[in-house]
């Protein structure tokens, strides 16, 4: 049996129908600002309904649906959404280059932030709020909204929402995943409006908060202007750095609150790490930088804002941490690698699978001196069975072996060792800014095409957590069973 | 029953017996040129051997000798080395600062040969051939000297073997472990022969021949100029070349040639992937850096010995590298931590290391597609221990969690992030140069005292493959069993 083709068409088309309905979001603010990019916003909607529409009527003849289906299908969604969704910025001219707006849009997707532009603040509001859409979107997972709104295909769509964003949470999922799908959704967008109200009463326009909120929700780190969250009030910088926290947590642990098991959130080992972590980055940051800001103050907001949208792989900025003393720079470069929790909207290793590396060193080391103990290891109150382990210490392996090529690749260009290296770890983490080149005030605009696709591949290859990417070039993928 | 402590103390004299032994070396070249530091070299030796003799005199009450004990005792022998070693250059007054020549000495014995010395010429004759001895010593590994020397210790001698260099070639040395521990010493006095004999046909001086032949054969990289190698004729340079390439073979490998099984040797997996990728560096960097060397056969020549000498994490040099354009620095940076092939002089991850985890990866893959496929990991023929992919995964994951404590640590000093990363890279990896600060023309002498010590630590944690060090930090070596 070969892999069921037209079942991933037909997925594909619904994939397509729902950006379709998210391009109304920019469609709408060109309205309302009455900006000439309406045609544009318009002609790209009704493409996608078209095509989209065209591709749902693939109807499949079979309905089996496993593992190589759900990974072909996510990764060619992720790719078809960047693709699509880079044509308004090359039809407005305001990226002309296509490979650039691909960046541009697969940065948005994937939630990473990563810019080519120059100057932001010259794009019409509708492609800013485009951009901020891509964030909302890609935060979430599109899959998993494709699966709450259209029925189930076959008994195995917990293969997609697999692909789609592996980890501990999906064993949650269980047999009600359709509702457990559109919960998540709900808490994802009550939390968003709640950051928009904040936002509000600290005085923002509701264009800005409407943006602002859609970005940290999908803890992309898209700004509407060239200094970021910089020019905003310190009341503004705290609640944007509090809710890209807010969203670096497991979701899981917000519907246990709402089904009041608070116990659960207290005994997350994952939220412990999470907290000690940034608590001790924000300290000793802080104290890095308080001779070159000033004020004790001052450098405990920069160094907590810092720490939060580098941990939560968000990428706003308040400051140019790339001209902070080499301790922040290498503390930063470090947390852009590991970023934040399994489960969240975040991107980066993730928390839980750093713990379970030590866990496993732990366990090594003890099995080194005693060869004949057999212990097992212990993750939030469970046993971790063998399939997990192993899969974590492929994800690490798979992880390394595509930071070094995209290194060696990236090195051909002209940039140096220390842009090459962050621009690597940025995209791979989701994350937006690096150092050099690539720091919070520069972008990814003199990167050559080339190059450009290389980082295209690591932003998407970060945000799938690397295996569906990597699948969809692998033989036994395609080959029949 | 606790650690058996008196079996350490008693094994630790040994260490220094041997060590005092090698101390002649400097002193007969001290007599022989005449230099008046010859009274430092008698009074170490001596004082070596006294104190030697007297913790030989510490008979174990038990012969239990376990796991534990073996790292202990490795961990302590090679801390020892380092601390004695380095006596000579502070009562020589060449490097007055201890934890300077602590750094030199370690440096040596671990087979790095990064150093301290911004001039090395002003050095005495002793004090070179010194250094290149600690090089020499510790590239075959000082415990496997005890074991082919001294009685065994109770029947667990191969616990001594397994922690001073663990990996793949352990497995083979058997029941006759003695008699391998003597072969191979065998095979390696005789290429350090070979060696210094073609680089006397390329009428090099006796004494530099030495100093160079042992120097490649720990796979060392202290050079007698400030220099190092790039002063000498082109037959000299191809030499040392292909010595380092020939250093970074898994000795079982001539064994298997003096036991006529040549077929052992084309079959080897890890010799393939090893040169493989050795031509592959060398082609790619040629065609990079010829235009700015000028001439085809030129940038051949460099690159060629620049490779080699990483790769078997030699660390000499003819060209200042780090001038070279990035994509020659990052493949070397990559190449630094890499390595060489298990069972040979070099460090690194080794070539071994890296195929198991490519091959562990390719079978998570496949496990993705097919969840119920059950699939074995075969290497050079043979089927891979569930143990063995266990203790290659921890490897990798203490290896990032050293390499990032260590980058961390070092960025509190006042160096660049690249600095810092190679200096780290190329300490743990044992090689000696680095970018930057630390290139090839560079050295270690400005790092702070602080800075020194943790990377004197990544070598010692890098030559006996990380576990070692950190068992002796870790609470379940010591307690009872």
């Amino acid at each position: 049996m070969s892999l069921n083709l037209r079942m991933v068409v037909h997925l594909l088309g619904w994939v397509l129908c729902i950006e379709s309905l998210f391009l109304c979001f920019p469609l709408v603010a060109s309205v309302i600002f009455w900006e000439p990019v309406i045609w544009v916003y318009v002609v790209v909607a009704l493409g996608c309904l078209v095509v989209g529409f065209a591709l749902t009527r693939c109807k499949p003849k079979r309905t089996d649906f496993y593992a190589p289906e759900g990974f072909v299908t996510v990764a060619l969604s992720w790719i078809l959404l960047g693709m699509t969704g880079s044509i308004p910025f090359v039809l407005t001219g305001e990226i002309p280059f296509y490979i650039d707006a691909l960046f541009e849009t697969v940065s948005g997707f994937t939630t990473t932030g990563a810019t080519i532009l120059t100057d932001v603040e010259t794009l019409s509001k509708a492609s800013l709020l485009w951009r901020s859409t891509t964030h909302w979107v890609g935060g979430m997972g599109v899959l998993v909204f494709v699966l709450a709104i259209i029925p189930l295909v076959g008994g195995h769509s917990i293969y997609l929402l697999r692909a789609e964003s592996p980890g501990p949470s999906v064993s949650k999922f269980g047999p009600h995943m359709k509702d457990t799908a559109i919960t998540l959704y709900k808490i994802y967008m009550a939390m968003t409006l709640i950051q928009m109200v904040l936002l509000l009463l600290g005085r923002v326009s509701l264009f800005d908060a409407l943006n602002i909120a859609m970005s940290t929700a999908g803890t992309g780190g898209f700004g509407l202007y060239n200094t970021s969250i910089a020019g905003y009030s310190v009341y503004v910088q705290v609640v944007v750095a509090i809710f890209m926290l807010l969203f670096g947590v497991n979701f899981n642990l917000y519907y246990a609150l709402l089904c009041r098991r608070a116990k659960d959130v207290f005994k997350s080992e994952e939220l412990r790490v999470y907290l000690a972590l940034a608590a001790f980055a924000t300290i000793t940051i802080a104290i890095n930088i308080v001779r070159q800001v000033g004020s004790v103050s001052e450098a405990l907001n920069q160094a907590f804002f810092q720490v939060t949208s580098i941990m939560s792989t968000t990428g706003f900025s308040t400051a140019d941490f790339n001209l902070w003393p080499d301790y922040s720079r290498t503390l930063l470069v470090i947390l852009t690698i590991i970023g934040a929790c399994a489960g969240s909207t975040a991107g980066g290793m993730k928390i839980s699978r750093v713990i379970l590396l030590v866990k496993h060193v732990r366990r090594e080391l003890r099995f080194l001196n005693h060869p004949r103990s057999v212990e097992v290891i212990h993750f939030e109150g469970k046993r971790v069975q063998h399939e997990v382990s192993r899969s974590v210490n492929a994800f690490l392996i798979v992880y390394l072996m595509i930071f070094v090529c995209s290194m060696v690749l990236l090195s051909a260009d002209h940039f140096d060792f220390v842009t090459n290296f962050t621009a690597t770890a940025t995209t791979l983490g989701n994350v937006g800014p690096g150092l050099n080149v690539v720091g919070p005030l520069g972008n990814f605009s003199g990167f050559q095409p080339f190059s450009k696709l290389v980082l295209i591949f690591d932003m998407l290859a970060g945000r799938l957590e690397l295996f569906p990417m990597l699948l969809l070039f692998t033989p036994s993928t395609w080959r029949n069973r």
